[in-house]
């Protein structure tokens, strides 16, 4: 269990790093939707390895295959599955790994659960788990952007305690696509490629934060209480690997203010309802408003590092343990693909979820 | 849909502000679990309005009662069925906020979505609806403590700009509870108990953060890839009213670190494998390490003031409102029990979940 | 856990039979449809007991309360509580039944499942848990009825070995309801009046079997491989106290025929497609055609016959048992409201499935 | 949405008939499950095309491979992904089946929900899904003999109007496999052979039951009111292609006893809970009693038949089809393995449903 998410645009993904491949299988993806592979492999392009010295150099084309649900061009509405062959799996010796637990990363609380792991490049917890999020993320993205017009946009805003506050209104995929580490803001992106180079010399690696804008969202998308949107985007959030705290509109800067200069005064404009402000980010009582959704997502600094470090083994010695081979100093550019993937699988879930029981009928 | 949480144990919340009553229902309760209404109650009071001059007045007693799934002082298996009547449904004029929205709440949001609101009382936009979900943490905490011998601490960790960092591992119930705001430390509880008292004479509200500890887990609780238990207690911290952020482990501050800094590094103790730090918050790859889990969840000052604020009516006219009654000008020691039981019915979840697939068997 | 029906039109049921009330909860209903008790109510007598004497005689008046979930005579697409009083909750000696299990009953299962169960008056196991179903159902038949001019309609087909096979494009409730064992057909009513009078008189009990004919489905409902709206249809009669089997259209008859003798073919009629036959019962692969759905339920006798029977008690003694008091001979007629409630479930949630991914969009 | 079935042990199928391959995907299989493709293959090859001159002639070796969720030999606990290559795609012409509607088939019930389908070999509508599902349950299968002992046998106990009927407490799957038509009396077998050669070299089809026989559960499996066990098999049964009903225990046949007949007395035998007969067929407010569990389904005889026969065309002008190529005369032997697979996917899921509320914690 826990590899499923969505409630209608459903997805369950699938795959270890060194098998034969991973991928994903979406049940519920409406008919009629025009699909190809052209769609999907730009963004996995953007998440795959080996982009720039930013990130780690495994080899990896991530070509994606649909393998059912298209006929013709278009969705048939039954379930899209997607696969993806792991090439690069370096037979590479997997014995200290094997036996040794890596701070900060899942190899003992797998063992906890499990009883039993691939340690080969990390199994099921290597973060080529989510190639398949990307790829069903694109479906989710075209069906918004073909059917509602909604944009996601995310950018990298920090780097260790580098960062930057961009308008969440203006910023575009072009600008993000500019710089490797993905920020938008040039000035601001070379401070932070010069800290990941360093972080990589070092043999060590550093962390940040991605925002994430979500604009034209109509009004009245989100369910009350439990599946509150925000809700639904904190749990997609933080479900990627290294992810430690999510905020939506003013976040936690958003506790210094008081009642009066956080809430957001509506007015009309041309026949809409309009906020002067957005502190709210976008959602209130859970609902979307209409205005852009934005929020914050923070990564811890990834936990390979080319160090000794003290770890224990699988049978219980106290020893120690150093990262070796392939190192990726800083997860931050391969999530921005990843945040936006993950905001789409959540909006096209509430957006079918919304048609479902639109008073419009 | 919407108000329904968990999987295995899993809860259905109902009830309007200001209709008959307002409950909830388990269903996926284990049975032989000694229950009856003395150990719902204590965290109603703690939740209920009205327990001290720093919350709102509207006078409720929030009695509890057990109407089903419990005989014999024992739960049966079958669900459990909570009702907690509304006492104080003043019969107050609601024109204004039938036909205005108020600024921040989720009046206009609930419109855009089902065309139709109860605006009595916030309707089911109530923090009056979050009875409901205390009644059942306190069951999935009765589930916890005395299976799995799991204790849950929440207190009150910011207020505006005042805040403190209290030991995760030694906070107890008993020092949160000495002061009205829910803060442990009694010097900082004073400092804010000042600026609520402030911001009520002003007619004005603050947000702030609860922090809440998890104590005793074992090891492996938590699903992989979407279902990891920080995404888990991510939603459930995000679906309560005026949530804005949550972080877990070092969160965001963990961004400023480099990997080496970061990382837990292990080592024996007593045959159980321990971290030397707990920079992940008890959770590595979404699964628990046994280690204390902590989190942090952001709330926004109460968006209802005694000032004249811009909205617009209902039929799209620009217009002005103003708060009036009863005012609660600082959310935070009443969202002290919902953090915990939230936490719990989260918790509950994953032990159920873990229990059906453990390997010991 | 399972005490929850429907993926959007969901429903979760409560109540013990002895405890202070039963009741259900839906989330999901679409907001804006008038809904008051009186829609419920006239379902909720048609189930009751005490209608006749060919049913059980205990005294219920089975009073629905809406309490929560609608707003000035519309429901508000939030959660709607219902909740049904136990009156007569006799105080009767159950030493017998709490030692004893009842042959054919769920006492032992309950106990082996759960180690613990409430034997008064069969507790959750007790017919009366319909009930709530069947409010929920007279909810769902409003919104279909409403929005998509579905017509739900079932009658008792058989009474041991007493049937008759009324025309399922024909059949109305006036006709059914003129009768107290719910059979169209007059004079085949009155040979299984005297069936069920005999058994009574006997202490003895009879089954049967319900027929349903659902008209005027658009095509296009149900889901494909899992989900079949058959196959949904089944799940929900078999869920129900008593029922041994389900067929749809042909049935467990249509393996006598050939594929030619079977098949029907298709024809247009006014520009729609129409089928010469219906032998598929208003289904292919699972969506509905169009046609007249329809289809069976059997029933066992009850249970619980006025004469002893060997048994053994709780703690592993061979012993008998005789039933006393109150007793159903025959539970077809109250198991007509049910079917009904249940297929106005079924239908309620793949017309809201349906909706969602409806390629008018 | 619908190609996901199960709550905590769940399976999700994908493919088209003609596209590069079908498969499944577990969420949920218990860890340290061994396991290997020699597990599944023998499955797949009951139920594969081909294995007699009584089935269709398609050429598919349905050959599985296991993508992910295995290693060392071992389940992981993570998603196991099934995949089967297509490899008898003719070539043939489609023509006539994209543009008029086979009567009885899915044909014109996918176009009216999704406005567009595969039209090639039936796409998802084929026979050819249930692969997956037989991949699936054989791993169910593995699960439930390895844990907990529990034997599943079916067979064919009927053709058109020849039947026959077995004990199901003794029926070997050895017997049943002996003949080519899966019927495990020699004599009933040779006549039931006949009657498809008849219908085949007619053109023609023929329908009939599967007896399926589950023996060894524990008592205590199933869940009451919705989830109960005759319901969720009543599901799996009636979502199998061409299945039009659906009976347990006594069944339709039981309608016609009264309940002193009916009844199964308790006794006491060896320190456990017997009963002298079973019509309940294993199951008693749909929780299992520790008897064997027996339910049969019909199945329709197949759609296609090599006559003429009146359609509509896509556009809607009456025209006539026929059917052409490979024709599988009946689908009994095939559907064997297939009933055996949704069996064990049931059994599998509430045995987990199971241990993570026993009351033996």
């Amino acid at each position: 269990m826990g590899n499923t998410f969505g409630h209608l645009f459903r997805v369950m993904t699938w795959g270890e790093s060194h098998g034969p491949a991973i991928g994903a299988v979406i049940d519920g993806c409406p008919p009629l939707l025009e699909l190809s592979e052209a769609d999907i492999q730009p963004d996995l392009d953007r998440r795959a390895p080996g982009q720039s010295n930013l990130v780690t150099q495994r080899k990896e084309s991530d070509t994606v295959q649909i393998v059912s649900g298209v006929f013709e061009g278009r969705t048939l509405g039954t379930p899209i599955s997607l696969s993806i062959a792991n090439e690069d799996q370096r037979s590479g010796d997997y014995r200290e790994v094997a036996t040794k637990y890596r701070p900060s990363h899942a190899d003992y609380t797998y063992d906890a659960k499990y009883g039993h792991r691939d340690y080969r490049g990390g199994g099921r917890t290597s973060a080529r788990e989510t190639a398949g999020r990307v790829a069903a993320g694109a479906i989710a993205r075209k069906l918004l952007v073909g059917r509602y017009a909604v944009e996601i946009v995310a950018w990298v805003s920090k780097v260790e305690r580098v960062s930057v506050d961009c308008d969440v209104e203006t910023v575009t995929r072009d600008a993000v696509e500019r710089t490797p580490i993905r920020c938008p803001d040039p000035a601001i992106a070379a401070s932070m490629i010069a800290i990941v180079q360093k972080a990589r010399k070092a043999g060590n690696s550093v962390g940040g934060v991605v925002t994430c804008a979500i604009r034209g969202c109509p009004p009245g998308w989100g369910e009350p209480v439990f599946d509150r949107l925000e809700a639904d985007l904190a749990k997609a959030m933080m479900s990627l690997p290294a992810s430690k705290g999510f905020e939506i509109g003013s976040g936690f800067a958003g506790t210094d203010l008081t009642g009066l200069e956080h809430n957001d005064e509506f007015y009309m404009s041309d026949g809409r309802v309009r906020t002067h402000t957005n502190r709210s980010g976008g959602v209130q009582g859970g609902i979307t408003n209409g205005e852009t959704i934005y929020f914050r997502t923070a990564f811890k600094p990834t936990a390979t590092v080319m160090h000794e470090q003290r770890t224990v083994t699988r049978d219980g010695q106290d020893t120690t343990i150093e990262g070796r081979g392939r190192h990726d100093p800083c997860v931050l550019p391969r999530a921005v693909p990843l945040i936006e993937a993950m905001a789409a699988l959540v909006l096209a879930d509430h957006a079918l979820r919304h048609e479902a029981i639109s008073p419009r009928r």
